[in-house]
């Protein structure tokens, strides 16, 4: 299939999307390779995201695609106690797509950079059979929070309630439709997450970002920081929001734990440390590994929902 | 299909190859973003390249297709006068290689980095349709070289001549087997171009490298820098290995200058300068476009080689 346009046609819309005057880009788009002010240190961290893996494109717009890959790249470096300040965006496209559809995902990627504070400097446009997203982050931090700091001693606190994402990918997946608040904040999240800029983690002992669940990244602070993560499910059950989502779940039968520990792609910060702010889940105590959990554990593999066909 | 191991299989293999005790990496593979030491300004730049539109499984080993993709990014950053420190790869896999061949590919990729003096440092593994490779590269450089500074007066200049791989293409595609150290060396930088590390264009005026062919790169410094840049064929005809070259040519009837001109995917350097080192070929004049070259310029869209399928 012929496309209607040229690779200078997209390149030249996404110019336009991303230029800035911000005085931290000294050469953008358009030369071999971008030049920007960066400080001593650096964080550098980089996501990929699959057409039919990671998203579907009934299910999400170009904009919430374009944010949600973008979400994911800064919560590794928000996680890291940094500050992203560039990304860089390499797409291929299928080839079906119209200007428009790439313009809407390179404004999803622009809104949520823009959030985070960051510039997109770069990046590739490639054909391929699938759409597919791979963003590079880099930034900054004054005091980098690793995942190995985790002393006995320390809460365990979330940014956010997580599981939302894990509730909207429920409803899609079982075609229910809820006409709720609840609902549409699952759906929302599960399209594209919204980070906590706000919570100020920059005291934790330990950070990680929950993109594979908080099961899954509790188990790694702990083996880091030679720690047990003791969580307590009674406090999950006191969060704000709980309730809320709880109504999800008791609509679509399924364990409330389930979503919330092992359900992922939330891009909630789980961090350890004294008197943070957000959600206390527990407490960090002498041992090794998780515990204070009540639920089988989902299996996490390859695919977040869903295998690619061949 | 079930692949026989588990992405932190992948990881773990991974981070075995790309092990360094290199003083720049702070905190590597295995946290949320790896810590670099980076100075007061910084080159970024991402490449990503496609199974069957880039590379074909069949004509390329894993090695050869991880230092191809790795040689991309880091030309990128020669090509501004940098040196590139940091590299991140992330990767889509069918699920149908094995974890030989992940790890010789990723073997490739950090035979090239180390070549370039640069770390791997960071990426992902997600499962794709086809074999699809991210890489991003962060360099730095004490006096960047943009496209925008040619002066009349400028010669014009290649760090190695150029249509070695646009020649080893044509070997492939027409599925011609000639016994000859040229067609050797053909196949051989078409899998995986040798870059010009030795060559020292850091007083180059302006200088790009020659990934989508020496006549585009060459348009895009006379539009950057305001200048005509006139090529004189004949000054390429007394360049090294132009003879070897023409061997090739001759045997599959092709115009040379096609492939020089035209080809792309070499990743030599085109450099505008005083006294340069390399091959020159032509000079910066007053007015505009790119003259003096005799050949139908070739069609270049999307795919370098051929349209993938839907």
């Amino acid at each position: 299939m012929a496309m209607g346009f040229q690779e200078r046609d997209v390149i030249s819309v996404l110019q336009k999307i991303f230029a800035t005057a911000d005085p931290r880009l000294l050469v953008g788009i358009g030369d071999d390779a971008a030049l920007v002010t960066t400080q001593g240190q650096s964080l550098i961290t980089s996501d990929m995201a699959v057409e039919d893996v990671h998203f579907k494109l009934d299910w999400s717009s170009p904009f919430d695609i374009g944010r949600k890959i973008t979400a994911a790249n800064v919560a590794d470096i928000l996680s890291m106690g940094g500050i992203c300040n560039y990304l860089t965006a390499s797409v291929a496209l299928t080839g079906h797509e119209n200007l428009q559809w790439i313009e809407n995902l390179a404004r999803g990627m622009k809104a949520e950079a823009d959030k985070a504070g960051a510039l997109i400097v770069g990046g590739d446009i490639a054909r391929g059979p699938k759409v597919i997203i791979s963003m590079t982050a880099v930034g900054s931090s004054q005091s980098p929070i690793v995942r190995s700091g985790a002393h006995v001693g320390d809460g365990i606190f979330l940014s956010s309630l997580t599981g939302w994402s894990a509730a909207g990918l429920a409803l899609l997946t079982q075609e229910i439709s809820i006409n709720s608040a609840e609902a549409e904040k699952a759906l929302s999240e599960f399209s594209a997450p919204t980070l906590d800029y706000d919570v100020d983690f920059s005291r934790a002992s330990a950070m990680a970002d929950v993109s594979d669940s908080v099961l899954i990244q509790a188990e790694q602070i702990a083996a880091a920081s030679g720690v047990q993560l003791a969580i307590d499910q009674s406090l999950i059950a006191l969060a704000p929001e709980f309730e809320e989502l709880s109504h999800l779940s008791e609509a679509l039968r399924i364990d409330i734990f389930q979503w919330i520990l092992a359900g992922g792609e939330d891009h909630a910060l789980l961090a350890t440390g004294r008197e943070l702010p957000g959600i206390r889940i527990g407490s960090v105590v002498a041992g090794t590994g998780v515990t204070g959990v009540e639920m089988k554990k989902a299996p996490v593999s390859w695919s977040h929902f869903t295998q690619s066909e061949n």
